[in-house]
């Protein structure tokens, strides 16, 4: 409000989460850029994306800290690539209308505190690895562009230095990721600081079908209920839903 | 050789190299990838792209290390991400053909040799530059795609980790860079292990206009002498120019 120049006017917001919390999908950024939203249809719509991503960003901060990887998808739809902070600088990564992709979203009952999980990566990484998963970084991007969903799955699945060192926090996690890749998924990997493990796949059937070897995985593995979800990419971020 | 199950018949090459050594300019990749592309043309052509890579890296491997960063743009042309070697997996970026890009090369009279250059890399990184750079590789892809010089240039110029180490090492590269962005250029580096500058812009006479001032500024902070050439980006790779 403070960027509408809008004094407080005791505004008060009713959330429905459709997202469960701690599962590194980004719930309390999906939330922040709601408000964010929200306020601003309120009061005349007048901030643009950008001003909605640093609103946004603000209210993420005091709950995840100041990053925008959830933030700015949320609020943008799609891929985002942040290039800086200082200035903000986001690049869209526009996935081609034509191409079809699906997330495979499978959340054990399983705390993973993402403090834990921060605590859990090196401060200092080997020239090695480093330029690997830049290259994996670069792919990415490239396959997002092209619209490359095998690409996609691949640069994803091939993360040296933040998954192997959550992975062994969650419990199972390995084998449903292998479960995964069995079933024909494109690529897998931890969502964001966990539990929740997600395969990409360009198809919603199929999508089902991991998903099912996926919580089994977790089951037999890890000794943990999972459930599922299959998604289709968003491709416009948040917006009003209801005049 | 031995890819086309040819025994040694004796043969000997020359080769008229049009660029300086130890320049950073992948010189020796440009004369491995010529040799392995004239003897494949000689003995019936039937090496695949990736096959004339292979071989390549062979011969580059003997003189500046096991690495595919210039022999697979040589044989490929334009932009070329290596996304692993085992297997070894490229990934052809297609900079739009409507588009234009020249890069200005500026060598000093100065060795730079390879060895040291690299002994200034550090072995290890942290957190944060890691994040940095794998973000301005992701915004190098993407610009390369997009076809958007001025991204293009900006995440060149934003390496935390290689160039703040190898800068020190040729003489007035800082002031040469400062040069080039004020003459315009969208962004400038260190061409591979040095000590050639490169700047990137999207018209040639504004290249040479780029050009003059690196010189000079190589001239008057650095104490060196430099020539200069402003090339066009080449789409194609290595070819046979004569029947």
């Amino acid at each position: 409000m403070k960027m509408l120049s809008i004094r407080s006017v005791g505004l008060s917001l009713s959330l429905q989460k459709g997202l469960p919390l701690g599962s590194g999908l980004g719930s309390s950024a999906a939330s922040a850029a709601a408000a964010a939203v929200a306020v601003n249809e309120m009061f005349g719509k007048r901030l643009s994306v950008e001003d909605l991503v640093v609103a946004s960003l603000k209210s993420e901060e005091k709950v995840s800290g100041y990053h925008a990887d959830n933030v700015a998808p949320s609020i943008m739809g799609g891929f985002v690539l942040i290039q800086s902070y200082e200035p903000l600088q986001l690049i869209e990564l526009k996935f081609p209308a034509e191409k079809e992709l699906y997330f495979v979203l499978v959340s054990p009952e399983f705390e993973a505190p993402t403090k834990k999980m921060r605590a859990a990566l090196p401060s200092e990484i080997g020239m090695a690895h480093h330029v690997w998963n830049c290259s994996q970084a670069g792919a990415l991007v490239a396959a997002v562009l092209k619209g490359d969903v095998v690409g996609l799955g691949k640069a994803l699945s091939s993360d040296k230095i933040v998954e192997p060192r959550r992975a062994p926090l969650i419990p199972g996690i390995e084998a449903v990721k292998k479960a995964a890749l069995q079933a024909g998924a494109f690529g897998c990997t931890i969502s964001g600081a966990g539990p929740t493990a997600v395969a990409v796949i360009d198809d919603e059937s199929t999508g089902h079908a991991i998903a099912q070897h996926m919580i089994q995985a977790f089951l037999s593995h890890g000794n943990l209920k999972a459930s599922a979800k299959v998604l289709q990419l968003d491709r416009l971020g948040v917006r009003r839903i209801l005049d």
